[in-house]
């Protein structure tokens, strides 16, 4: 029996790719190289460069001189498989396709992961328009349906960000470690002691704390009131506001809850003066 | 010398894994291993799922009943490295961590991708929340500080989007594909012959097409518009609107424009009424 139509089907793994301390080789050294370098230091690689010096784009240079401890330059062509064997990644930006293919080819026999710039055929996974802010990453992939749109979608998906969140997920992260060490997650051995009870009552009050206070609350978690938060919160299984820990009364609205009625109460006002100087003018 | 301080490391490297007709291997069967179903037939992959029967999920269960042909089940415990060598690519969702510990041993050896839910140092590589909407996906990745605060993202990035964003990109992908039938990109065989003037007009021209455009109006591209787009602006040079193209005069401006003002008159009229009310009370 044939499946029902899959209309989750025609898309990508979106995945976030572990690099740190691993070694990435990139072969070829325009301007789209530079932006593959850019990608990958992002994720704490090793990188090493193969291209003729002839061929270097500015930027690629300006990065090379920039970060010498982290990406090995080598002035030459690709010389043959045994540069792959000791690498975690290959990256290709070249103009010759045919180049490119053989590349791709000896990575895969190698089970080397690849991808070769405008040959999507021959990669394995596909790059997007990317939004960084500290520990927030996020993708945009129209799956091969041109990096316009994606550029577009970023630049939406940029003005709906306040610029507060990478540093609310920072504090957020800190809180989450330092709860993590008052109720340990699953042993490295094995099975939780008490069933999970403690693991799902540590995921729900994390949850509620996300959930309720403001983006701007959060980044306002310095490690004191993390304790404060762990001793009050956690600890009496409740969730207090910023202000009931800092013993704040509860803030008054803020100002533009009265500025979006100023216009209106403007309008309402000019129009009563402007009656009354017609109904006096009259009157003279 | 040391390199300057690298403010762009920390991260994670975002793609777009290929698995079109690749074999997934997916040890467990809870809950959020039916989840990694999900994400993996998105991704047209083709599933070996490996999970004693009396572990499975109601909806891990249904997936499996709803896919036949996609998903190959064993009701049984992973075997070992043999189940491994065939496979692209291995996700486990196990409660147990020291049996996931010795499943990503075995697929690190075999050079074979790895995840291991809840084990971050186990995996090359994370998932994050996502968002699809036909050929657009967007990944948001907070590094390992809390799904909670990824889904928050995901839930802001949602209400920025107006849905219409999926199927602009999927018609704006058919004008790409269009385009490249009269404007060819590289041959396969090496470097292009005009020495890439057509690719860069070619890009140049898709840019202004996407920029000029509203998305409402990219959604209308259908292939008769399509056709008239490349025949009147890709071969003139010029990029016509919607509304040029179909022979209609400038749409004229949408309502919103005055309705925003309407308070602010209203309350002019009020003010005014009142005072004459007030200065004709007093008249009296």
């Amino acid at each position: 029996m044939a499946d029902p139509p899959l209309n989750i089907g025609g898309g990508s793994l979106l995945i976030a790719w572990q690099l740190q301390d691993k070694n990435v080789l990139i072969v070829g050294g325009g301007e789209v190289a530079s932006h593959r370098i850019d990608s990958v230091l992002t994720a704490d690689a090793h990188i090493t460069l193969v291209a003729p010096v002839k061929g270097l784009h500015a930027r690629t240079k300006g990065l090379i001189d920039m970060y010498p401890s982290r990406i090995t330059y080598y002035d030459r062509r690709f010389s043959g498989p045994d540069e792959i064997h000791k690498m975690d990644m290959v990256l290709t930006a070249l103009d010759d396709a045919k180049y490119s293919r053989d590349i791709c080819e000896m990575c895969r026999k190698a089970r080397v992961p690849v991808n070769a710039a405008d040959i999507p055929e021959l990669c394995d996974f596909y790059f997007g328009a990317q939004i960084r802010d500290g520990p927030l990453q996020i993708m945009i992939s129209t799956n091969g349906n041109g990096p316009r749109m994606a550029a577009l979608m970023k630049k939406k998906i940029q003005t709906a960000l306040s610029g507060k969140e990478g540093e609310a997920i920072g504090r957020v992260g800190v809180l989450r470690a330092q709860l993590k060490k008052r109720a340990p997650p699953l042993p490295p051995s094995g099975h939780a002691p008490d069933g999970g009870v403690l693991g799902r009552r540590r995921m729900k009050w994390m949850s509620e704390v996300c959930n309720n206070w403001e983006l701007e609350d959060l980044t306002q978690l310095d490690d004191a009131t993390i304790t404060k938060l762990l001793d009050e919160g956690w600890e009496k299984n409740v969730v207090p506001t910023l202000d009931q820990l800092k013993g704040r009364r509860k803030r008054r609205q803020p100002v533009s809850q009265f500025s979006q009625w100023l216009p209106a109460v403007g309008s309402f006002a000019l129009g009563a003066v402007c009656a009354t100087l017609v109904l006096w003018a009259r009157k003279r």
